[in-house]
């Protein structure tokens, strides 16, 4: 998406420890009409699928779930980090590793809102190591429902997620895609 | 708001502790065509405002937020609950009391993103005991911006928040208001 590159270029700042600060539009302030055209774009090239249900992780996956779904008219769920599970049998678990605050953390979602019948989308900011979206496939997996797709902001093309992910046979599109990235430069891979 | 008190009635589930649980349209499961409707029905309400910035915490109200946006034409900021708090002087920081998960936490916000040209409207979905907005006024008071509103999609009436804040002059207005509510009834406080 040439939109999302140029507004990478404009207004990211990259961090040591490979990080990618995209805070003044994606994931802290959030620009809603560049994010509608990320909704519209996502849409795009998952048109031919059939989803039903858009699910993220919460926090920063929920403003691009909700503006994303309106394009598919599908309700969104997202995951929670959870504070404390209840062991009633009412929520899918599952664990995902953070690498950016080095710790693994407790995921939760209601069964009440993924059955078998579901086709599912995951969309989420960033993909890097994958360890949110192998989380939350997971609980799609455990659920029983279709997993249709992975829709990525930026993916971090030098990390082993999208790789890995894309080995097992799951459609992930990344709207822009970091070949390589340092203090002066910042390159994309191709796509399309 | 007519319709969302109907939603409530329809799916809301009352729990022991004073709990509504709407997570099957609102902050959990997240019905989106719903969800544009409460984002109309709080420009309809903040018509007269001059707002440049809607303003929320993480994670319930983000998708609120969103949503709403798009009516106000505006970008959205989210004060996130802090993991680590950095003490270079970039961030608003101040500390927000959780009733439900009984502990003190501190949220931050970037500087970058709220200054005193700003005027700004909170959303959340719930106001209660009212302590998440009063962090957010925090934040607002301490950037020098102007708080134009608060939108609040479910008030509990019987908790203080929304007394305290009013008592404040500060314009607050709940799309419905619970007057009481037990396992077998709940009532709404008439409004408009």
């Amino acid at each position: 998406m040439k939109a999302l590159e140029e507004r990478i270029l404009k207004d990211g700042q990259v961090r040591p420890g490979n990080i990618l600060k995209v805070d003044n539009f994606l994931n802290h302030q959030i620009d809603i009409q560049f994010m509608n055209e990320i909704g519209k774009e996502f849409k795009r090239v998952f048109a031919e699928k059939n989803v039903t249900k858009i699910m993220t992780i919460e926090a920063s996956g929920i403003a691009i779930a909700a503006i994303t779904a309106q394009y598919f008219n599908v309700p969104v769920v997202f995951a929670k980090k959870a504070q404390s599970i209840n062991l009633d049998g009412s929520l899918y678990t599952t664990k995902v590793k953070s690498y950016t605050h080095q710790k693994t953390y407790d995921v939760i979602l209601s069964k009440k809102f993924l059955s078998p019948d579901d086709h599912v989308l995951i969309v989420d900011d960033f993909l890097a190591n994958g360890c949110a979206v192998e989380g939350l496939i997971d609980i799609i997996q455990t659920a029983g429902a279709t997993l249709e797709g992975v829709g990525i902001v930026i993916e971090k093309g030098f990390q082993v997620g999208g790789k890995e992910l894309r080995a097992r046979g799951i459609d992930v599109r990344s709207l822009a895609i970091i070949e390589s990235m340092s203090d002066d430069s910042l390159e994309f891979r191709p796509q399309e």
